[in-house]
């Protein structure tokens, strides 16, 4: 079968021949349909994050994927249902804690592998198999777009945090903003639209563009960072009661703080590489405790997020899901799917259709 | 009356003559038995910290105080009852939402005013009035000690809100850390060793010392950070699941996620003034994402964790409350209460007895 993967004396992503992978006890066989490919796949590409499977040379790419059930190997599915997968899986398969209770997004390093990003081929090749478990069932109306479920399903994690730590007063949240145009940036950002009131998105683009026209066509303000740097927004616009950090662009995590309203939360997703750089300490320590703010960190995401995901996507709007998917790759012709220009929002391998 | 306070132009607190309070509407008035002297008393002293009530030449002190109800006056407090008072009020006694609902301590600047610090005259003085609402009731035994509420309420709602921020998940910590050993720091080590396995706590002394003997005599581990500091607490202890940092020692608040476990939280108590240093802004970033930690900054309390701390207090050893008072002045010889030397811990003004 075609795979797209990465070799470790490669030079990027390209087509592999592979066996189809035959399903062990709990596993069914999945045909994929499509895989999108985000941010983490070009840090993977280019070695910044993850690595490759033990003993091989290479790595099948891909964690956003939505396929349906070939072999449901008496797993409980039904042969033809639309499946997307979850992303950790145990360890050379041996469980732990974290897998024990459903929460492998909670693990620490080194306890999980995740597909296509450590340690496990990843579900970009024509067939794939997965623990039953690990397999959220979605309508098939929602097939052509299941690879966004498992994006929202990080921000549904991101929110469930980063909303918990409000709990213990009475929130009366209205503005909310996002630092980060590319795919899971506007996803969220029409998501937190639903929440509140005013919604600010952060990037760094000349217009036109096509990001910052979703950003119009939501309705939400853009925010152009090279003029307004992320501490500056209340100075130019408002200060917010909710960041949702998807750039992982360092000083952002300190400038989230400066960014917030009093009572604010920040969450804070992006994987930025070490960095030394110059903050106010006193200020940042001061702010964070005189106004109860908080900075939570979220990653990767579990089965309840997923299926809270599916909803979420069966209520976004058609022309946004569209708008966001700007290529789809054939696997004899991936090159464009992996190409990152500002016209490029979300790349989507197709290996079939419904 | 006699009081203790600053004067704008004097150098230190100083025995004042007032003219006793007269409580007005939903106002008791309250017979003071004890205050304590605190950090923030100290900012407030120094001027780094607070102001004075507009138009007065002079700010009496003290927010830890106890006292007896000496003309209920209508409020529906019994004569002789022993109340400690919450520490925010209305700005020139005009409401707001946050003090609509009951949660002041989530007020922005600008919002309230707090006694002894901020707008209003402190407690430090042998009678005061406040709101009945404002004055929470405490078993007679515990009068001795009811100074010990006020701050025990900061680390209740400090530990409410941390904990919180783990609610998403199953969290199972084991271990905590405190940073700081002044009596805010030895009262929430002893509150944290009914909750954790292991408690930590961290402070800059050599022994013989009577913070670290109280460590010592609680069964928790002393660190001195000459010899680690707090980011390298794993490599010489362990990472912790919670840090509860009460120092104002502002390269804590960045060391603090170094120091904890995956999916641990750090709550942030102190005040630093502006100090700019370098970080590895990067790896902070990247840590606090890839293992879902949480940082949450608090301040104040409101009536329910006065209302918790009654219960906290109640259940406290003896021989800690006592080893904690180290210095009990008279308001006609106050200047040992303000000593700042490394054998005082708690230094409190005693006005009267029950």
């Amino acid at each position: 079968m075609k795979a797209i993967g990465v070799r470790r004396d490669g030079d990027g992503p390209e087509l592999l021949e592979k066996d189809r992978p035959t399903p062990g006890p709990g596993e069914a066989l999945v045909r994929t349909l499509r895989v999108g490919v985000d941010g983490t796949d070009h840090e993977v590409i280019g070695g910044a994050h993850g690595g490759y499977p033990e003993g091989e040379d290479h790595m099948v790419l891909g964690h956003e994927a939505v396929g349906v059930v070939e072999e449901p190997n008496g797993t409980g599915l039904d042969e033809g249902q639309v499946v997307v997968p979850t992303v950790r899986r145990k360890p050379d398969g041996e469980t732990n804690e974290y897998f024990r209770r459903g929460e492998p997004d909670m693990a620490p390093e080194g306890e999980y592998f995740e597909r296509g990003i450590v340690g496990e081929h990843g579900f970009m090749a024509e067939y794939f198999t997965s623990p039953a478990d690990f397999l959220v069932p979605v309508p098939e109306e929602l097939a052509e777009y299941g690879l966004f479920i498992e994006p929202i399903s990080i921000t549904e994690k991101a929110n469930e945090h980063a909303f918990a730590t409000r709990e213990p007063f009475e929130w009366r949240p209205e503005s909310a903003c996002v630092l980060g145009n590319g795919s899971l940036g506007l996803l969220t950002l029409w998501m937190l639209q639903q929440k509140f009131d005013r919604t600010y998105c952060v990037g760094r683009r000349d217009r036109p563009d096509p990001t910052v026209d979703i950003i119009d066509e939501l309705g939400s303000t853009y925010i152009d960072s090279r003029e307004t740097p992320v501490d500056e927004i209340p100075a130019d616009h408002e200060s917010v009661d909710y960041v949702y950090e998807a750039t992982g662009f360092a000083p952002h995590s300190v400038q989230t703080v400066q960014a917030l309203a009093p009572n604010g939360v920040g969450a804070l997703l992006g994987i930025p590489e070490p960095w030394d750089f110059e903050i106010d300490g006193g200020a940042l320590h001061n702010e964070i405790v005189l106004h109860n703010k908080c900075l939570i960190g979220t990653v990767n995401s579990h089965i309840k997020h997923f299926e809270y995901a599916v909803e979420t996507l069966s209520e976004a709007p058609k022309w946004l899901l569209d708008d966001l998917i700007t290529t789809v790759a054939d696997p004899t012709d991936v090159a464009p799917a992996f190409e990152n220009g500002d016209d490029q929002i979300k790349a989507v391998v197709e290996f079939d259709t419904l």
